[in-house]
This record gives structure tokens, sequence and C-alpha cells, in this order.
């Protein structure tokens, strides 16, 4: 069982208390150490209420990373899940000290910063996962299963969307902690809604259909007042192979849940896929309309892989978000062991993914401002070829 | 009981069929003419087999409306469904001769053509209905209304859709009437889906929320090797008083039958709806979710009106085009009687609705080609004010 | 085109208008007779209303009956749907005076009618047909073929019921006129919810998969204060060749609308459908779940028959109601030519279906009072072999 | 955090694993010590591969118990997941040894067995939780609540049904571990399809409406060749205050996942709820439908409690599992603590509850020798009152 610490993860935190589900679920990493919060006392309750070590509750993440490495009994990895303008610094801190690391979306809040991390990791040993968690779902890996063999034909169009509607007031200016952060440009970056949330939009299209976004056009849109940066945006996307289509992310879309949608039409097939429905999977091949769940005998070794229950017994958000720290986790002991990991450990979304997502980003804003198509072709610094 | 012709609608016709069906349903109109096709045995055989007295008809349509409109019991009105080529000739014909006029949609193949009709019928006394028939639908009538009454708040974002995947492959090639005329720049007139298809998403989003177009941006594509029109559009919609969006129309999208829905967003709520599910309308209202339905006792009575079932006994597409109809009968009726026609039974698209829905295909195919931006604000001639 | 005249129908009437829809949809039926309403005065309205030749707005059923039995353009058939306390003799008049008779169930109110209408029909030359009108939706149509084929396989449980939640309340006490005659048992005859909707419940099991009812428990119950018929029903039924399952007939279930819903579990396959989405057949089949539907080419020609619509432009209930009327118009044709009618042409509920309909109320009332199994094996007089 | 035991669970086990995720989800018990499966070099491989301390991996349960009451740091509590058949002594041993129980259902294989545990309980100081998990479920909470506050009036139909179709085959004659012994008689006890299934159905009804079944109609049925129990079970039921309704298990519904619904008809309200889709509750109260949904602001306390996410980040059948577990950690803790838990606390299915469904079972099967009603009431020893 490998043993992690947390950077953020404080008090209110959502996200913070989803990893240490995920990392749990399935008893092979467990929490020994923390730095909850920049403030140390937060930091403290937080880690007491977790039963940690005192000695293992930290103030800063700089001396956690210290401590850490000097003990035989070190953490294994860590997980970073601060607001966005703080993971880059962590992230270099201690994949410095010879940690893993897995790291929360959108990756950094600059290109710049997101290149040098994709450098590090390209120099070094550690492995780097950024929670684009929505790819951990076993349909998603039934989906990109049924593209990879050509089921679907050729790629016409991706219709991709992400939308919310828990921002479509001023949330923000009563306080709430996720809403402040989220939409605050020195914190969240240079993106609200996109950055946010269209980022796992366009990794779970790109995850799934094998594409590349080749030129878009955005348009980003701030509808509540006060507020600094987007909450709505519609993107029109050319990806390589031909296929064209639309990625909308939204934050203002009122009642709207967690609306992240996924359709994806070939010449010979179509998928289509609802993350608050993420068991199943509609098929249309050779004109039948298949109805396709996790958990059955039909599905591919790729999907049956990440699938706890029968079918009928649901798996949610957490199972999925855990289907990627089994990854993570099975690639970092083989690491240990001085093993190579399998083809099917290593898929997680790596700091690469993470890049381009910070380049997506970039790319939307500078059409926003020209109101133009631009070129969204991108390699990030030294990415493996696949 | 009006008496009514048809022009168009020969063997292999389908729309034919419904426009002949969707008139009757409700017993207040029938069919007594008709010049069915150019070619004059084949307009015999269809007359023949629709039981019409031989003398009625018509080898082309010039003679029938001079005959009709010398007969004591001549038509009241013409129903239009030819391919769009034809609309505007057939249509000035009619209304010069002095009858009412039913035309199915895209209303002409050209701007000048369709203003031309504006003007005809702004000077004459006919009553001109365009068939953008899925405002038929109740649900559609609650959805206006509860937009009107501001249970929505401001409009922000319109997410309109219409995609179907029966032109997935080149279908014309294989001489099915439907699609060789509709993919047939002679015939279609300049747009192939947007034209057949996306214009009724246009009318729908504009018919719910009362706003229209004042700037799109649009990516239009031919998919299918060898076809000569768009067989798939994405736009991005910059609407009046702010709100934004998507249309997206595409007929090579895999597996979908006939896909047309709509979501509205708007301060205070929103509502979606499925054309393929038409009786439910979805809406999300001070934080309640709730499924409205057709035929219950809470709708207004702009839904009520057009219900012939209790709910629960599904009414469908030819029920919705039956409500055009039961409105254009009304307002005829009127109209021959003297009186002033009803707001309520004026409540069906005009020859306006359908220059507006011109002009947008125009406009569509200016962003196209100019790859920016383009103003879409327009007002037809002698558009009546609201 | 056939001539029919009706009788029942008149103000406030639910079915009637229903009747006459589906009986026009098509162009193959128009009414030219009628007796609308015990009442001379509203039939004579009613009559006007619909446009009748006053010379043929009749008083009283008996004098329709002669009177067009001695027109030479007298109606070809009748439709009968006044409360079902009156179609016996209805039914019997115009039998006698040599009319095909389309009436509404269940066929009588007591079985010794109904046994007495078996005979006249057998022994004479008339079609008659009951309207339990769900056997004629496409998909109903296309569950019965695949049970034929056998992809189902040995059928072991059938779950069928029907719920409806507009009588959860006295409204027979507020005068609704629906409530009123359904809940009277001097019209409705001697049972409620069973007789009004269980019937259809029973008929549609059995169209689908060929089974018949051996042994029944029921279990009729009556919630409303004051209502002396039952509005609630549960059955247990063990069907032929080794099948079980319940029936339920509720009119007090608090919100459901029209909920008819089959589902058929066999040793190989099963099917589920809902009539108030009735263009969709859900089929777990080899372990493969499709979703079938409505208007594909995938389907049986027996399903395809009865599909005036592309896929995803909804059909309802008056299409399928309008199913019956196109093989009753096309069987009595065939008759009126002195031609064999097709087998498929013959697809409609006969008056030996609406015997086994009446049977079944008699034995779930008799095991409601015995508090046991009762066998409810039966052959109504003089049923054609299949 | 509590420290537990598990007896059963061994290879091949479905349900251990549940219930070692469930209890470890939220970081509130972990897992010490095992008695995995009566073949010890089993049991040392399920515990070596969860981790567990050599010392404490026993090959008994009598020696567990013994030796886990021996040392300072001893199992809080002991979670019993083997077959049907060793839930009694099992129990025993450990209530007798002091320790807190937490057992898998239905609770015994004979209703004396059951009683027994009953009195012990009652007369010890343990807490004893029976995971009929499906109450868990937030929305089932929220349905309860909604009963219980009157929202839907009186209740008069209850309408529920737990359907499979994994036993369609004969699949215990492959050898499949958990269809051997579901199948088995002298492990599974006396009742198939009803005592794996039936009694969670039984217990949810009971659950969500606070009434007790008073009279049942039981026809049970075997339709899988071989097989010894029941794989097929209808009752008609007749609860308390007058509510009727059907309660439905099957194992042989072909196609059917984890069918498990429930469906509660008042004189002023309904609910709807499929386990398949747990996060969702349809509401018709008013005659207004609504669609509630887990984790939004609109529930109430009971069911708020229970959400650990957003709403639209779908939680699943193990977090439904985690929270019995929950309550029972509190409970048990604050017996530790010497203080009592809170009504909130203890709302978890006790060994009372687990009685009633060996009842019911035992019932079921008089009534369906017998032919007829039998009297279903009862109160187990020493039930406390509520």
């Amino acid at each position: 069982m490998l043993r992690f610490g947390m950077v953020g993860g404080g008090p209110g935190s959502f996200i913070g208390e989803v990893h240490l589900m995920a990392a749990s679920l399935d008893g092979q990493a467990h929490l020994v150490a923390g730095a909850f919060s920049s403030d140390p006392a937060k930091s403290k309750t937080k880690g007491h209420e977790l039963g940690l070590d005192p000695n293992r509750i930290y103030g800063t993440y700089q001396e956690m990373a210290q401590a850490e490495a000097a003990r035989e009994d070190g953490i294994d990895f860590v997980v970073i899940v601060t607001p966005n303008h703080l993971h880059f610094d962590i992230a270099r801190v201690f994949l410095e000290a010879g940690f893993h690391v897995v790291c929360d979306k959108p990756l950094t809040t600059t290109l710049e910063d997101a290149e040098e991390l994709c450098r590090v990791v390209a120099e070094g040993r550690s492995v780097f996962v950024v929670t684009h968690n929505y790819t951990g779902y076993p349909m998603i890996k039934e989906a990109r299963q049924l593209v990879r063999e050509g089921r679907l034909g050729r790629i016409r169009r991706i219709q991709v969307e992400y939308i919310q509607g828990w921002l479509s007031t001023p949330l923000e200016q009563t306080g709430q902690r996720q809403a402040v952060w989220r939409t605050n440009p020195t914190q969240a970056g240079i993106a609200g809604a996109l950055g946010d949330i269209g980022t796992h939009a366009h990794n779970l299209a790109r995850y799934v259909t094998g594409l590349e976004v080749e030129e878009l056009y955005a348009d980003l849109t701030t509808f509540v007042e006060g507020r600094e940066l987007d909450d709505d945006a519609s993107l029109l996307l050319r990806w390589s192979d031909g296929a064209r289509g639309t990625l909308i992310a939204s934050q203002i879309a009122y009642g709207e849940e967690n609306g992240l949608t996924l359709r994806v039409y070939g010449t010979e097939g179509s998928i289509a896929w609802r993350q608050e429905e993420p068991e199943t999977l509609m098929l249309k091949i050779d004109d039948i309309t298949t109805i396709s769940r996790r958990g059955t005998a039909e599905l591919s070794e790729m999907a049956q892989r990440y699938s706890r229950l029968p079918p009928g017994h649901p798996e949610g958000f957490i199972e999925g978000f855990a289907n990627l720290y089994q990854n993570a986790v099975r690639t970092i002991e083989a690491q240990k062991a001085g093993d190579h990991p399998s083809i099917a450990d290593l898929d997680f979304p790596t700091v690469w993914d993470g890049a381009r997502g910070v380049h997506l980003i970039e790319r939307a804003l500078e059409s926003t401002r020209s109101g133009g198509w631009v070129d969204a072709r991108y390699t990030p610094p030294q990415e493996p070829s696949q």
C-alpha cells in the first residue's frame, strides 16, 4: 500500500475530499501527511480530523516536501488540490524532491509553467497524473476502444459540452469558497468556465476520439456582472483528420448540474454519453441502436478492467475518479519495483495532456480577442510519442 | 369546411402526405383539386388515388389557379409542397389569383424572391402560412408563454440543434427522391442542411424566445464527397437583448433520426424540449425541476388550446402540424366572413418568418465565405409590427 | 372511400372524437350519419357541428339502422361509442340490418350478451371490430412478431399494467361526464377499472404473446368512498404454456396519466414497452440491449406496414387507433368486392377478443369473491381457429 | 477510527468486497482481522492480499472471536458476509463475545434463529446492523421523509419489485460461486429469489412507507429445471392502514440487471424510484411532476445528511451502502463513549428488521403451499417501540 500526502484540501474544499475517497476506495493508498491550508491552524485542524500523526501535518508545502523526503517512511506521492495558481510551484517542489505527483486540473495558469513542468517530468523519473477524472469512467474506456477499433468509421462531428448552472448568480459575492477562487483571475488563471470545466470537455473528446484540435473559433462571454472571467464559452473546432464540431462550457446554464456530454458521429456509427448517467453508452452502429452498460460481459477488456460491481449496481463519480488512482498507484508501484508499468496501467492523463489543456485556453482567448479562427495545433515539449 | 388544392405531393413525396393528414385530421378542410406533379400522368394517378373529381386534377399549377379561380366552388387555399425552387412562382401565381397560401419551407431560394412575396402578401388580402410546423406543438406554445411571462428572467443562452443522420451516405446517388432534390442546388437552393432543417431550428428558437439573431458566425461543411451543398452547419449566434448561443444543423449525424432540440437558459429559469418526445417540457425554475406535460390542467391557455387528448395519450408530429392548419383555417374563415381573426388564430408562421429564414441562410453563407462574424440584423419588407 | 355512421359521441364524449379522427386520418372513410345522443336535440347539434346532412342525423339508433339500410348510399359500417351497457343492443340491431360494426370496449356488460354477439357475427357476413386500440401501435406489431419468431424463447413472465390517476378523487361527484358513467354499474357494467382499462391490458398481453390466461387470482378494491365499482385491481395470472405474471389496473394511482406498460420475459430474451412512449420497444436478446424504433428499416414487415412517417417524427395515439381502422376498412372493402381479405388486413381485435375480455372480468370478480384461484380457461362460441 | 474484522468474503465473494469499500470509503473504519474462508489457506491468501497482520488472519470465526476479544486493540465490530446458513452461529458467537455486528441479509435461514438473535441483541449492548443497503440511498431517505410529513396523504398502493435476469439459465451448474450457494437450500435457506432479493424489496417498502404487511398471497415458482428454490415470486400484499399492492421478486427476468423499483401512491401524491438511477426521485404532488435530485438544497435534512458530492456528480451503490456504515460507526462510537447515539445515527436496519424479513419468507411459503391468503402480521420478540 502506498503512502501519500496532500497539499490543499483544507476546510471547505470540495475536491480534496473527493481525492481522499478516490485514493482510499480500493485500499491501495493511504494518507499519511498533509499541508492542507496556507493557514497553519487550519492545516492542523484538518490533519487532526483526518487522524494524521501531528508530526506530519505541515504548515507549508515546502516544509512538507523537505521533511517527507528525509523520512524513511516518507510519502510516495503528493496530491495537489489547491487553487490553480499554486499548482506549478507545488508540483515543481515535489518533483524536484523526487516525489510522484497527482495534480488537479487545469495544470497551471500559464503555458510557460505548463511547459516547464513537461520538461521537468520528462527529465525525471516521477509519475505525473493530471486528474481529468472523467476519462476514468468505464463506459468512456469502452467508447475510446470502439473508436480505436474503427467501429464508428472516420469521425466527422464531435459535440462536447460541459454546462453547469451554479454560477448563474454572483455567488462569489456571498463568500462561497468555491465560487470565490474559481472566479478570481489571481487564483483561477486567465479563464473561468473554459479553464475550470472546458478543459475537462476538451480532454474527454481527445481521449475518446484520439484526435487533436487544429483550428478553433471561440466566443467567450461573461454574463454575470462584476465577474472578471468568462462564465460561458462556445467554441467551433476543427479537429485532425477532418472532423468538426463544437465545445460548449458554461457555468451560467441555469438549472444544469454537472452536464458533461459527448457525442461523436462517424461515417459508420455514433456514440453518445452523459456524465450524469455514466453507466450507459448509447451506440448507433449498423443501423442498430444499442444501450451498452458497465459491467456486462459484452464490453471490451479495456472497460471491464475498471468495473467493481455487477451491472445495475451503480458506480459513479468517486469510482470513476478512483480508476485514475488505480493506474497511478500501479504505475508508481512498478516504478518503485524497477519494473515497466503495463500500457494499460499507463492509461491516465499526463502532464502533456495538462499542457494541451492550458494551450487550448490560451488559443481560445486569442480567438475571442481577434474575432477569427486561430491555429490550435500544438505539441508540448518532450511529449512521448504514443 | 374549407376546400383546398395541392401543388406538388406526387408519388414518392413525403411532405405532401403529411399536409393531407394534417389538413384533414380535424375535419376542417378537404382536398378538392391538385396539380401533383410536373408530369401530367403522374398528377392524374395521384389525384385519382385521392378520389378527386378528374376535372380538378390539373397538369400545371397555372392551369389550376386559373380554373379554380373561375369556379363557384373553387378552392379556398392552395398548399405548396414542391421542391423549394418552385415555391416562389407558384405562390405568386396563386396569390395573384386571390387565393390563400400554405407553403412549405424554406420560403424561397433567394432573398429577393422572399421579399417579393412579402410585398405581395402585404398588399393583398391573402393569408400566407409557412409550415414551420414544429411551432405547432403544444409544449412549444407553453415554452413561449413561459418566456413571455418572464418566468426564465432575461435570456442568456440559446442552444438549438437539428440533427439527422439520413444523409450520412451519398443517398442521392441511389436515386432516393427526397435525397436527390434536397442535395441539388437547382431545386433546393443555396443551402443544404441549413436550409432544409436549420431554418426550422432558427424559427423555433425565435418563436419561443421572441428574440432575433443580430450577429452570426457560421461554419458550413460538406462531408459527403460529391455533394454540392452543405450537409453540416455549426453557427455561433448573438441574439438580441444580449443572449448568445449555438445553432447546429446536420444531416450526417449518423444514427440521429429527427433530433430537433431546444434549450433556453435565462437568469431565473431554463427550459429544455426534444422534438422526438414532444409531449414533455423540462422546466427548471426556482431551483425546482418540473416535467410539464401536454394536456394537463396546469398549462397555460396557449398550450391547452392545442390539445386533443388527455395527457398520456401521445399526440405527435401530425397533430402538431395540424395545429398550424387549425389556425390557418380559422383565419381564412374569419377573412371570408369579413371578421377579424383573433390574435390566437393568427399564431402561425408567416411569409415574414419565411423571409427571415432565407435571410439567415444568406448571411450564414456569407460568414462561411468570409470566415468572420457577420451582421444578421434584418427586417423583411412591410413586416407588421407585433 | 367508405361511409360510416356513429352511435354515441355526443357533446362531452372523449372517445367519439378519437374515433372520428382515427377514421378520417388516412382519408379512407368519412362520416355521413349519426345518432349521437339519446337526447335528439343534442344529437342534432352534434351532427350539425360535424357538417352532416340534416336528414342523416337521427334521434335513435334504431331509426338510423332502418333509414340507412334503406338508402342506396347508406353507410357501410357503424361506430358504437356509447357507454358500455348500450353496446349490445346497438351492435345487434346494426348486425341484423347487415352493417359492419366497429364497437368500443368492453364489448358488453355480460358474458351472455358477448356470446350472443359472437354467434350473430359467426353466422352473418359482417366485419366486427372491437377497438382495443393499443394493439394498433407499430411497435406492438413488432413485439408480437418477435415473440412469434421465437426470439424470446419460451415465455416465462408477463407483467402488464395499466394505471391511471384520474379517479383518485370522487370525480364522479362533480358531474364530470366520463367519471359519472364509468363508475356507474348501470352504465359501465360489473367492473370499474378492470373493465375500463384492465381489459385493454389483458388484450394487449394476449396479442403480443399469443398466450391465454388459464388461472387467475384477483384482488379488486374500491378505494374512493361511495364508489360502487372497483377502482384498483391486482391479478396474479397463470398463462398457457407455463408462463406466469401479474396484471394491474388502477385508476387511483395518483399522478399516473395513461400508464399502460408491458414486459415479457422469455428464456432467451425480453421486451419492454410503454404506451406513453409508444415509438420505442426495448429488446434484450443475446445479452444485447437494443432500442427498436418505429419507422426504421430493421423492423419486420408487420411493423413497417403501419408506419406513416420516418423515424423521429412521432406518431401517437390517434395514428395507432387509425391502424385498426385501416384494417377494418380494407377488410370491409374486400368483403364488398367479394374478395378474401388478406391475413394482414384481418389483424384487428374481433368480437371473440371482446368476449374473452368480458369473461376475464367475470372470473376476476369470482376470484375476489371466493378469495382463491379460479379457472380462467375459455373459448368463446364459434371462435374461428387461427 | 474503528477497527473491524470480517467473516466470509474469501476469493470469489462479491459482497465481501462491497462491504470493504463501503466501510473504508469515508475513512471511519478499517479492517484489521478476518476469517475469510472455511478453508484456512484461502483465508490466509485473502488476508495477506488485504495487507493484514498474519496473526489476525484466522482459520475459524470461533478462533477469531476469542483471540480478538483477548486483544487490547481487538476489533470493535465484525462484518458477516458468509452464505446465509452461517449468519446465525457467527452472529451469536460474536454477540456473546461482546462485539457489535454488521450482518448481511437475510438475517437467518429460520425464524427461530432470527428470534433468538433478537433476544440476544435486546438483552446485550451490541449494535446489530442488517445490511438492507438500499435504504441507505439519500433519495430513499427523502422518500421516507415525504411520506412521514404526509405529503402523499394516506397511502393506497405500493408497488415494489426487484427483478434480475442473471439466474435465467442454470448458472449454478457451471459452478459460478454466487449462483451455487444462492440456489442451494442448505446454504441459502428455504427461499431463493424471495429470500435473496425479495427481502430487500419488502424492507425498502416498509422503510419508506412506515407500513407493515398484514396479509399476503404468494405465488412462488421455480422456472429453471433442476433448481430447488423459487427463482420467481409474485405476491399480493395488504398493508396496514388499508394500503394494497404487489411485491415481485424474480431472478429469471431475462436481461434485467438489478431492477429494484418502488412506487407509492397516496391520496395526495405519489413517488417513484429506481435503484438503477438512484439519484432521482420522481414526485407527483399537487398535480405537479417534480424530479427531485440528490445533493440539491431543496431536500430534507434527512436526505442532505447522506450526500458527499454536489448534484450531478453521481453517487451510487457503494456510497449508499457506506451510509449504513456511517450510522453503524457513529452508533458504535457513541456506545463506546457511553453516550446515547442520536436518533439520526440509529437510522439503519436492525435485527428486528431482519427478523421481519425472515417471517415474510415463511409466510410466503405457507401461502404458496395453501393457495390462499395468509395472515402476515408479526412483531419480533423484544422489538423496541419506535
